[in-house]
Protein backbone atom coordinates (compact mmCIF):
# COMPACT_ATOMS: atom_id res chain seq x y z
CA UNK A 1 0.00 0.00 0.00
CA UNK A 2 1.53 3.24 -0.80
CA UNK A 3 1.30 5.75 2.05
CA UNK A 4 3.42 8.04 3.73
CA UNK A 5 4.94 5.09 5.94
CA UNK A 6 7.56 3.69 3.42
CA UNK A 7 9.64 3.86 6.74
CA UNK A 8 11.21 0.62 7.62
CA UNK A 9 10.24 1.04 11.19
CA UNK A 10 6.61 1.34 10.77
CA UNK A 11 6.55 -1.97 8.29
CA UNK A 12 8.72 -3.55 11.32
CA UNK A 13 5.96 -2.19 13.68
CA UNK A 14 2.91 -3.41 11.80
CA UNK A 15 4.90 -6.77 11.44
CA UNK A 16 5.29 -7.14 15.19
CA UNK A 17 1.65 -5.80 15.78
CA UNK A 18 0.62 -8.97 13.51
CA UNK A 19 3.23 -11.34 15.04
CA UNK A 20 1.36 -10.51 18.77
CA UNK A 21 -2.42 -11.05 17.15
CA UNK A 22 -1.27 -14.29 16.24
CA UNK A 23 0.37 -14.88 19.19
CA UNK A 24 -2.80 -14.16 20.94
CA UNK A 25 -4.80 -16.59 18.45
CA UNK A 26 -2.73 -19.30 18.65
CA UNK A 27 -2.81 -19.21 22.71
CA UNK A 28 -6.31 -19.05 22.52
CA UNK A 29 -6.58 -21.84 20.00
CA UNK A 30 -4.71 -24.42 22.21
CA UNK A 31 -6.53 -23.09 25.55
CA UNK A 32 -9.38 -23.68 23.74
CA UNK A 33 -8.55 -26.83 22.16
CA UNK A 34 -7.53 -28.12 26.20
CA UNK A 35 -10.63 -26.88 27.44
CA UNK A 36 -12.63 -29.17 24.80
CA UNK A 37 -10.68 -32.58 26.14
CA UNK A 38 -11.07 -31.44 29.49
CA UNK A 39 -14.72 -31.32 29.32
CA UNK A 40 -14.95 -34.53 26.84
CA UNK A 41 -13.03 -36.73 29.86
CA UNK A 42 -14.12 -34.48 32.88
CA UNK A 43 -10.89 -33.49 33.41
CA UNK A 44 -10.11 -31.13 36.75
CA UNK A 45 -6.50 -30.40 36.64
CA UNK A 46 -6.25 -30.28 32.70
CA UNK A 47 -9.18 -27.65 32.80
CA UNK A 48 -7.20 -26.19 35.88
CA UNK A 49 -4.51 -25.19 33.43
CA UNK A 50 -6.68 -23.40 30.92
CA UNK A 51 -8.42 -21.15 32.93
CA UNK A 52 -4.83 -19.96 35.12
CA UNK A 53 -3.52 -19.49 31.49
CA UNK A 54 -6.10 -16.81 30.33
CA UNK A 55 -4.56 -14.60 32.10
CA UNK A 56 -1.54 -14.80 28.97
CA UNK A 57 -4.11 -13.87 26.59
CA UNK A 58 -5.48 -10.54 28.82
CA UNK A 59 -1.85 -9.54 28.88
CA UNK A 60 -1.49 -9.68 25.43
CA UNK A 61 -4.46 -7.90 24.87
CA UNK A 62 -3.29 -5.11 26.39
CA UNK A 63 0.12 -5.18 24.70
CA UNK A 64 -1.73 -5.24 21.36
CA UNK A 65 -3.57 -2.09 22.63
CA UNK A 66 -0.32 -0.14 23.79
CA UNK A 67 0.98 -0.99 20.34
CA UNK A 68 -1.81 0.38 18.23
CA UNK A 69 -2.05 3.57 20.30
CA UNK A 70 1.77 4.55 20.11
CA UNK A 71 1.48 3.80 16.48
CA UNK A 72 -1.27 5.73 15.75
CA UNK A 73 0.11 8.96 17.82
CA UNK A 74 3.62 8.57 16.10
CA UNK A 75 3.06 7.25 12.84
CA UNK A 76 -0.39 8.78 12.09
CA UNK A 77 -1.08 5.74 9.22
CA UNK A 78 -3.61 6.37 6.46
CA UNK A 79 -5.27 4.19 4.42
CA UNK A 80 -4.64 0.18 4.50
CA UNK A 81 -2.09 0.94 7.57
CA UNK A 82 -4.63 2.82 9.51
CA UNK A 83 -7.46 0.04 8.57
CA UNK A 84 -4.46 -2.96 9.67
CA UNK A 85 -4.38 -0.78 13.15
CA UNK A 86 -7.87 -0.32 13.97
CA UNK A 87 -8.48 -4.34 12.93
CA UNK A 88 -6.23 -5.42 15.10
CA UNK A 89 -7.67 -3.64 18.09
CA UNK A 90 -10.62 -4.92 17.18
CA UNK A 91 -9.16 -8.41 16.65
CA UNK A 92 -7.78 -8.39 19.91
CA UNK A 93 -10.55 -7.83 21.79
CA UNK A 94 -12.35 -10.78 19.88
CA UNK A 95 -9.64 -13.07 20.90
CA UNK A 96 -9.64 -11.88 24.28
CA UNK A 97 -13.23 -12.62 24.92
CA UNK A 98 -12.62 -16.35 23.02
CA UNK A 99 -9.99 -16.75 25.71
CA UNK A 100 -12.41 -15.43 28.71
CA UNK A 101 -14.92 -18.50 27.13
CA UNK A 102 -12.04 -21.25 26.94
CA UNK A 103 -11.96 -20.36 30.32
CA UNK A 104 -15.86 -20.59 30.88
CA UNK A 105 -15.98 -24.13 29.23
CA UNK A 106 -13.05 -25.46 31.55
CA UNK A 107 -14.77 -24.27 34.45
CA UNK A 108 -17.96 -26.02 33.96
CA UNK A 109 -15.45 -29.08 33.06
CA UNK A 110 -14.40 -28.64 36.66
CA UNK A 111 -17.73 -28.76 38.03
CA UNK A 112 -18.81 -31.62 36.06
CA UNK A 113 -15.78 -33.66 36.85
CA UNK A 114 -17.01 -33.23 40.42
CA UNK A 115 -20.42 -34.84 40.09
CA UNK A 116 -21.49 -38.52 40.89
CA UNK A 117 -23.23 -38.84 37.32
CA UNK A 118 -21.86 -36.58 33.85
CA UNK A 119 -24.85 -36.55 30.88
CA UNK A 120 -22.96 -37.58 27.59
CA UNK A 121 -21.08 -34.57 26.21
CA UNK A 122 -20.76 -36.25 22.68
CA UNK A 123 -22.71 -33.50 21.05
CA UNK A 124 -20.54 -31.21 22.06
CA UNK A 125 -17.67 -32.58 20.81
CA UNK A 126 -18.32 -31.99 17.02
CA UNK A 127 -19.44 -28.78 17.65
CA UNK A 128 -16.17 -27.97 19.53
CA UNK A 129 -14.61 -29.12 16.57
CA UNK A 130 -15.50 -27.24 14.24
CA UNK A 131 -15.33 -23.96 15.86
CA UNK A 132 -11.92 -25.04 16.71
CA UNK A 133 -11.20 -25.56 12.27
CA UNK A 134 -12.65 -22.31 12.70
CA UNK A 135 -10.03 -20.36 15.14
CA UNK A 136 -7.31 -22.36 12.70
CA UNK A 137 -8.80 -21.02 9.49
CA UNK A 138 -8.87 -17.54 10.92
CA UNK A 139 -5.52 -17.39 12.10
CA UNK A 140 -4.26 -18.42 7.96
CA UNK A 141 -6.82 -15.79 6.95
CA UNK A 142 -5.24 -13.40 9.20
CA UNK A 143 -1.72 -14.81 8.25
CA UNK A 144 -2.48 -14.67 5.06
CA UNK A 145 -4.37 -12.07 4.51
CA UNK A 146 -6.98 -14.02 2.44
CA UNK A 147 -10.34 -12.91 2.33
CA UNK A 148 -11.77 -15.91 0.88
CA UNK A 149 -10.78 -18.20 3.69
CA UNK A 150 -12.13 -15.16 6.15
CA UNK A 151 -15.22 -15.56 4.35
CA UNK A 152 -15.24 -19.60 4.68
CA UNK A 153 -15.06 -18.83 8.29
CA UNK A 154 -17.73 -16.65 8.12
CA UNK A 155 -20.10 -19.02 6.24
CA UNK A 156 -19.39 -22.26 9.19
CA UNK A 157 -21.13 -20.13 11.43
CA UNK A 158 -24.76 -21.47 10.37
CA UNK A 159 -23.05 -25.08 11.30
CA UNK A 160 -22.26 -24.25 14.44
CA UNK A 161 -25.36 -22.45 15.43
CA UNK A 162 -27.59 -25.06 13.92
CA UNK A 163 -25.41 -27.83 16.52
CA UNK A 164 -26.58 -26.25 19.33
CA UNK A 165 -30.07 -25.16 18.50
CA UNK A 166 -30.31 -28.94 18.17
CA UNK A 167 -28.44 -29.56 21.17
CA UNK A 168 -30.25 -27.05 23.11
CA UNK A 169 -33.58 -29.30 22.76
CA UNK A 170 -31.93 -32.73 23.17
CA UNK A 171 -30.41 -31.46 26.18
CA UNK A 172 -34.01 -30.48 27.77
CA UNK A 173 -35.57 -33.69 26.36
CA UNK A 174 -32.82 -35.74 28.43
CA UNK A 175 -33.40 -33.37 31.53
CA UNK A 176 -36.98 -33.97 31.96
CA UNK A 177 -36.76 -37.60 31.28
CA UNK A 178 -33.31 -37.88 33.77
CA UNK A 179 -34.32 -35.14 36.55
CA UNK A 180 -31.07 -36.48 38.68
CA UNK A 181 -28.90 -34.86 35.46
CA UNK A 182 -30.13 -31.69 35.81
CA UNK A 183 -26.90 -30.12 36.87
CA UNK A 184 -24.61 -31.65 34.69
CA UNK A 185 -26.83 -30.84 31.83
CA UNK A 186 -27.17 -27.12 32.90
CA UNK A 187 -23.94 -26.74 33.14
CA UNK A 188 -23.13 -28.74 29.27
CA UNK A 189 -25.65 -26.09 28.24
CA UNK A 190 -24.12 -23.63 29.24
CA UNK A 191 -20.64 -24.40 28.16
CA UNK A 192 -22.12 -25.48 24.58
CA UNK A 193 -23.12 -21.89 24.65
CA UNK A 194 -19.80 -20.53 25.77
CA UNK A 195 -18.68 -22.96 22.42
CA UNK A 196 -21.32 -21.18 20.19
CA UNK A 197 -20.34 -18.38 20.92
CA UNK A 198 -16.63 -18.70 20.75
CA UNK A 199 -17.82 -19.29 17.30
CA UNK A 200 -19.28 -16.23 16.60
CA UNK A 201 -15.90 -13.90 17.91
CA UNK A 202 -14.29 -16.17 15.17
CA UNK A 203 -16.86 -15.03 12.76
CA UNK A 204 -16.61 -11.55 14.26
CA UNK A 205 -12.33 -11.39 13.73
CA UNK A 206 -13.31 -13.03 10.10
CA UNK A 207 -14.94 -10.26 9.00
CA UNK A 208 -12.59 -7.97 10.46
CA UNK A 209 -9.79 -9.93 8.73
CA UNK A 210 -12.34 -8.94 5.08
CA UNK A 211 -12.47 -5.37 6.43
CA UNK A 212 -8.47 -5.04 6.86
CA UNK A 213 -8.05 -6.76 3.41
CA UNK A 214 -10.94 -5.52 1.16
CA UNK A 215 -11.65 -2.19 2.53
CA UNK A 216 -15.37 -2.42 3.42
CA UNK A 217 -17.11 -5.13 5.37
CA UNK A 218 -18.91 -8.36 4.01
CA UNK A 219 -22.02 -6.53 2.04
CA UNK A 220 -23.76 -9.59 3.29
CA UNK A 221 -25.64 -9.70 6.91
CA UNK A 222 -24.24 -12.65 8.97
CA UNK A 223 -27.26 -15.01 9.08
CA UNK A 224 -28.22 -15.85 12.67
CA UNK A 225 -28.74 -19.11 12.69
CA UNK A 226 -28.93 -19.47 16.74
CA UNK A 227 -32.68 -20.38 17.18
CA UNK A 228 -32.23 -21.77 20.62
CA UNK A 229 -33.63 -18.79 22.31
CA UNK A 230 -36.94 -19.75 20.87
CA UNK A 231 -36.37 -23.84 21.55
CA UNK A 232 -38.97 -26.03 23.65
CA UNK A 233 -38.33 -29.62 24.96
CA UNK A 234 -40.73 -31.90 21.84
CA UNK A 235 -42.83 -31.94 25.37
CA UNK A 236 -43.31 -29.66 27.63
CA UNK A 237 -44.06 -31.74 30.54
CA UNK A 238 -42.14 -35.23 31.15
CA UNK A 239 -45.41 -36.74 32.46
CA UNK A 240 -46.97 -35.49 28.98
CA UNK B 1 -5.92 18.93 26.86
CA UNK B 2 -3.15 21.02 24.90
CA UNK B 3 -2.61 19.04 21.35
CA UNK B 4 -2.10 20.33 18.45
CA UNK B 5 -5.67 20.53 17.71
CA UNK B 6 -6.77 23.49 19.03
CA UNK B 7 -8.43 23.89 15.94
CA UNK B 8 -12.64 24.11 16.57
CA UNK B 9 -13.46 21.60 13.64
CA UNK B 10 -11.70 18.84 15.82
CA UNK B 11 -13.83 19.92 19.00
CA UNK B 12 -17.07 20.16 17.02
CA UNK B 13 -15.81 16.01 15.90
CA UNK B 14 -15.14 14.90 19.17
CA UNK B 15 -18.59 16.29 20.58
CA UNK B 16 -20.50 14.63 17.15
CA UNK B 17 -18.39 11.42 18.52
CA UNK B 18 -19.80 11.79 22.41
CA UNK B 19 -23.43 12.50 21.24
CA UNK B 20 -23.15 9.41 18.89
CA UNK B 21 -21.90 7.08 21.95
CA UNK B 22 -24.94 8.32 24.55
CA UNK B 23 -27.36 7.90 21.61
CA UNK B 24 -25.84 4.33 21.45
CA UNK B 25 -25.89 4.13 25.12
CA UNK B 26 -29.57 5.54 25.79
CA UNK B 27 -31.04 2.74 22.97
CA UNK B 28 -29.28 0.44 25.08
CA UNK B 29 -30.46 1.35 27.85
CA UNK B 30 -34.19 2.11 26.89
CA UNK B 31 -33.99 -1.71 24.89
CA UNK B 32 -32.81 -3.48 27.94
CA UNK B 33 -35.57 -1.48 30.29
CA UNK B 34 -38.28 -3.15 27.71
CA UNK B 35 -36.60 -6.33 27.35
CA UNK B 36 -36.97 -6.51 31.45
CA UNK B 37 -40.22 -5.42 31.44
CA UNK B 38 -41.39 -8.14 28.76
CA UNK B 39 -39.47 -10.65 30.46
CA UNK B 40 -41.30 -10.06 33.57
CA UNK B 41 -44.99 -9.67 32.07
CA UNK B 42 -44.57 -12.60 29.22
CA UNK B 43 -45.50 -9.69 27.14
CA UNK B 44 -44.37 -11.15 23.36
CA UNK B 45 -45.22 -8.30 21.42
CA UNK B 46 -42.83 -5.96 23.77
CA UNK B 47 -40.04 -8.19 23.30
CA UNK B 48 -40.79 -8.70 19.51
CA UNK B 49 -40.15 -4.26 19.39
CA UNK B 50 -36.63 -5.28 21.28
CA UNK B 51 -35.66 -7.90 18.78
CA UNK B 52 -36.28 -5.44 16.01
CA UNK B 53 -35.18 -2.15 17.87
CA UNK B 54 -31.12 -3.90 17.73
CA UNK B 55 -30.63 -2.77 14.40
CA UNK B 56 -30.84 1.18 14.96
CA UNK B 57 -28.14 -0.13 17.50
CA UNK B 58 -25.90 -2.04 14.89
CA UNK B 59 -26.00 1.16 12.67
CA UNK B 60 -25.08 3.61 15.30
CA UNK B 61 -21.50 1.47 16.18
CA UNK B 62 -20.63 1.21 12.42
CA UNK B 63 -21.88 5.24 12.18
CA UNK B 64 -19.17 5.89 15.28
CA UNK B 65 -16.41 3.13 13.86
CA UNK B 66 -16.40 5.35 10.22
CA UNK B 67 -16.47 8.61 12.59
CA UNK B 68 -13.50 7.57 14.94
CA UNK B 69 -11.32 6.18 11.22
CA UNK B 70 -11.85 9.39 9.59
CA UNK B 71 -10.65 11.67 12.45
CA UNK B 72 -7.60 9.14 13.35
CA UNK B 73 -6.67 9.60 9.67
CA UNK B 74 -7.36 13.14 8.93
CA UNK B 75 -6.58 14.70 12.73
CA UNK B 76 -3.77 12.78 14.20
CA UNK B 77 -4.59 13.51 17.63
CA UNK B 78 -2.61 13.03 20.23
CA UNK B 79 -2.42 12.44 23.88
CA UNK B 80 -6.14 12.52 25.77
CA UNK B 81 -7.88 13.70 22.29
CA UNK B 82 -6.51 9.86 20.87
CA UNK B 83 -7.13 8.13 24.21
CA UNK B 84 -11.02 9.75 23.63
CA UNK B 85 -11.42 8.30 19.89
CA UNK B 86 -10.40 5.06 21.17
CA UNK B 87 -12.03 4.26 24.15
CA UNK B 88 -15.24 5.71 21.97
CA UNK B 89 -14.31 2.90 19.79
CA UNK B 90 -14.23 0.35 22.57
CA UNK B 91 -17.34 1.74 24.35
CA UNK B 92 -19.43 1.35 20.88
CA UNK B 93 -17.97 -2.34 20.17
CA UNK B 94 -19.15 -3.27 24.64
CA UNK B 95 -22.40 -1.10 23.50
CA UNK B 96 -23.72 -3.34 20.46
CA UNK B 97 -22.71 -6.44 22.46
CA UNK B 98 -25.24 -5.00 25.37
CA UNK B 99 -27.71 -4.23 22.71
CA UNK B 100 -27.12 -8.18 21.41
CA UNK B 101 -27.78 -9.09 24.74
CA UNK B 102 -31.04 -7.39 25.87
CA UNK B 103 -32.55 -8.90 22.01
CA UNK B 104 -31.12 -11.62 23.69
CA UNK B 105 -33.41 -11.40 26.96
CA UNK B 106 -36.66 -10.28 24.37
CA UNK B 107 -36.37 -13.47 22.85
CA UNK B 108 -36.35 -15.33 25.83
CA UNK B 109 -39.62 -13.43 26.92
CA UNK B 110 -40.70 -14.78 23.20
CA UNK B 111 -40.30 -18.14 24.47
CA UNK B 112 -41.94 -17.81 27.90
CA UNK B 113 -44.99 -16.15 26.75
CA UNK B 114 -45.57 -19.35 24.80
CA UNK B 115 -45.25 -22.02 27.57
CA UNK B 116 -47.83 -22.90 29.25
CA UNK B 117 -46.52 -22.36 32.94
CA UNK B 118 -43.70 -20.20 33.52
CA UNK B 119 -41.51 -20.18 36.80
CA UNK B 120 -41.46 -16.93 38.95
CA UNK B 121 -39.20 -14.47 37.58
CA UNK B 122 -38.58 -12.10 40.51
CA UNK B 123 -34.90 -12.86 41.26
CA UNK B 124 -34.17 -11.69 37.47
CA UNK B 125 -36.24 -8.41 38.33
CA UNK B 126 -33.66 -7.55 40.85
CA UNK B 127 -30.58 -8.23 39.02
CA UNK B 128 -32.29 -6.28 36.03
CA UNK B 129 -32.75 -3.61 38.11
CA UNK B 130 -29.48 -3.11 39.50
CA UNK B 131 -27.53 -3.54 35.76
CA UNK B 132 -30.00 -0.87 34.68
CA UNK B 133 -28.94 1.10 37.23
CA UNK B 134 -25.28 1.07 36.56
CA UNK B 135 -26.20 1.60 32.52
CA UNK B 136 -28.11 5.16 33.91
CA UNK B 137 -25.04 5.62 36.27
CA UNK B 138 -22.04 4.93 33.02
CA UNK B 139 -24.22 7.45 30.76
CA UNK B 140 -24.01 9.52 33.30
CA UNK B 141 -20.09 8.96 34.35
CA UNK B 142 -19.38 9.07 30.61
CA UNK B 143 -21.45 12.39 29.87
CA UNK B 144 -19.75 14.19 32.88
CA UNK B 145 -16.08 12.12 32.00
CA UNK B 146 -16.44 11.29 35.93
CA UNK B 147 -14.25 8.59 37.19
CA UNK B 148 -15.06 8.51 40.50
CA UNK B 149 -19.04 7.53 38.84
CA UNK B 150 -17.08 5.04 36.98
CA UNK B 151 -15.44 3.36 39.41
CA UNK B 152 -18.78 2.88 41.72
CA UNK B 153 -20.47 1.13 38.02
CA UNK B 154 -17.49 -1.43 38.35
CA UNK B 155 -17.86 -1.32 42.23
CA UNK B 156 -21.27 -2.91 41.56
CA UNK B 157 -20.62 -5.62 39.41
CA UNK B 158 -20.26 -7.87 42.01
CA UNK B 159 -23.45 -6.92 43.48
CA UNK B 160 -24.51 -8.65 39.62
CA UNK B 161 -22.45 -11.62 39.65
CA UNK B 162 -23.40 -12.44 43.55
CA UNK B 163 -26.83 -12.33 42.41
CA UNK B 164 -26.34 -14.62 39.14
CA UNK B 165 -24.87 -17.15 41.12
CA UNK B 166 -27.68 -17.90 44.06
CA UNK B 167 -30.53 -17.44 41.37
CA UNK B 168 -28.56 -20.34 39.29
CA UNK B 169 -28.25 -22.70 42.19
CA UNK B 170 -32.01 -21.28 42.96
CA UNK B 171 -33.14 -22.22 39.66
CA UNK B 172 -31.18 -26.01 39.60
CA UNK B 173 -33.27 -26.69 42.83
CA UNK B 174 -36.34 -25.29 41.66
CA UNK B 175 -35.99 -27.59 38.34
CA UNK B 176 -35.74 -31.03 40.03
CA UNK B 177 -38.32 -30.21 42.20
CA UNK B 178 -40.70 -29.17 39.02
CA UNK B 179 -39.41 -31.20 36.18
CA UNK B 180 -42.36 -30.01 34.21
CA UNK B 181 -40.95 -25.95 34.47
CA UNK B 182 -37.68 -27.59 33.38
CA UNK B 183 -38.13 -25.41 29.99
CA UNK B 184 -39.09 -22.28 31.46
CA UNK B 185 -36.51 -22.50 34.04
CA UNK B 186 -33.60 -23.04 31.38
CA UNK B 187 -34.55 -19.58 29.28
CA UNK B 188 -34.70 -18.23 32.32
CA UNK B 189 -31.49 -19.26 33.23
CA UNK B 190 -29.78 -17.98 30.36
CA UNK B 191 -31.97 -14.47 30.42
CA UNK B 192 -30.26 -13.91 33.34
CA UNK B 193 -26.77 -15.09 31.86
CA UNK B 194 -27.36 -12.43 29.49
CA UNK B 195 -28.25 -9.61 32.29
CA UNK B 196 -24.86 -10.79 34.28
CA UNK B 197 -23.11 -10.30 30.69
CA UNK B 198 -24.75 -7.30 30.58
CA UNK B 199 -23.56 -5.92 33.63
CA UNK B 200 -20.17 -6.85 32.64
CA UNK B 201 -20.08 -5.13 29.37
CA UNK B 202 -21.29 -1.87 31.50
CA UNK B 203 -18.46 -2.87 33.97
CA UNK B 204 -16.13 -2.81 30.79
CA UNK B 205 -17.40 0.54 29.79
CA UNK B 206 -16.78 2.08 32.99
CA UNK B 207 -13.05 0.93 32.46
CA UNK B 208 -12.75 2.85 29.43
CA UNK B 209 -14.07 6.05 31.13
CA UNK B 210 -11.42 5.73 33.67
CA UNK B 211 -8.78 5.34 31.22
CA UNK B 212 -10.02 8.08 29.46
CA UNK B 213 -10.29 10.58 31.96
CA UNK B 214 -7.01 9.07 34.41
CA UNK B 215 -4.81 7.88 31.03
CA UNK B 216 -4.76 4.42 33.11
CA UNK B 217 -6.80 1.26 33.13
CA UNK B 218 -7.63 1.19 36.96
CA UNK B 219 -4.88 -0.82 38.83
CA UNK B 220 -7.06 -2.99 40.97
CA UNK B 221 -7.80 -6.39 39.09
CA UNK B 222 -11.68 -6.58 38.70
CA UNK B 223 -13.27 -9.28 41.19
CA UNK B 224 -14.42 -11.58 39.54
CA UNK B 225 -18.13 -12.71 41.76
CA UNK B 226 -19.68 -14.94 39.01
CA UNK B 227 -19.08 -18.32 40.76
CA UNK B 228 -22.52 -20.09 39.13
CA UNK B 229 -19.89 -21.84 36.70
CA UNK B 230 -19.24 -24.32 40.03
CA UNK B 231 -22.68 -24.21 41.10
CA UNK B 232 -24.65 -27.27 41.81
CA UNK B 233 -28.06 -27.65 43.28
CA UNK B 234 -27.87 -28.44 47.22
CA UNK B 235 -29.07 -31.90 46.26
CA UNK B 236 -27.39 -33.64 43.08
CA UNK B 237 -30.42 -35.72 43.05
CA UNK B 238 -34.17 -34.78 43.68
CA UNK B 239 -35.16 -37.99 45.05
CA UNK B 240 -31.87 -37.90 47.32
Amino acid sequence: MAGGHTVAAFDAELAALHSAIDRMAALVESQFATALDALATADAAKAAVVVEGDAAIDRLEMEVEAMTIRMLALRQPMAKDLRDIVAALKIASNLERMGDFAGSVAKRAVTLAGLPVVPPAGSLTWMGRTVLEMIGDMRRAYAEQDAALAAAVRDRDGEVDAAYTSLFREFLTYMMETPAQITGCTHLLFAAKSIERIGDHATNVAENISYLVEGRLPAEERRKGDHSSFAVAPSSTPEG
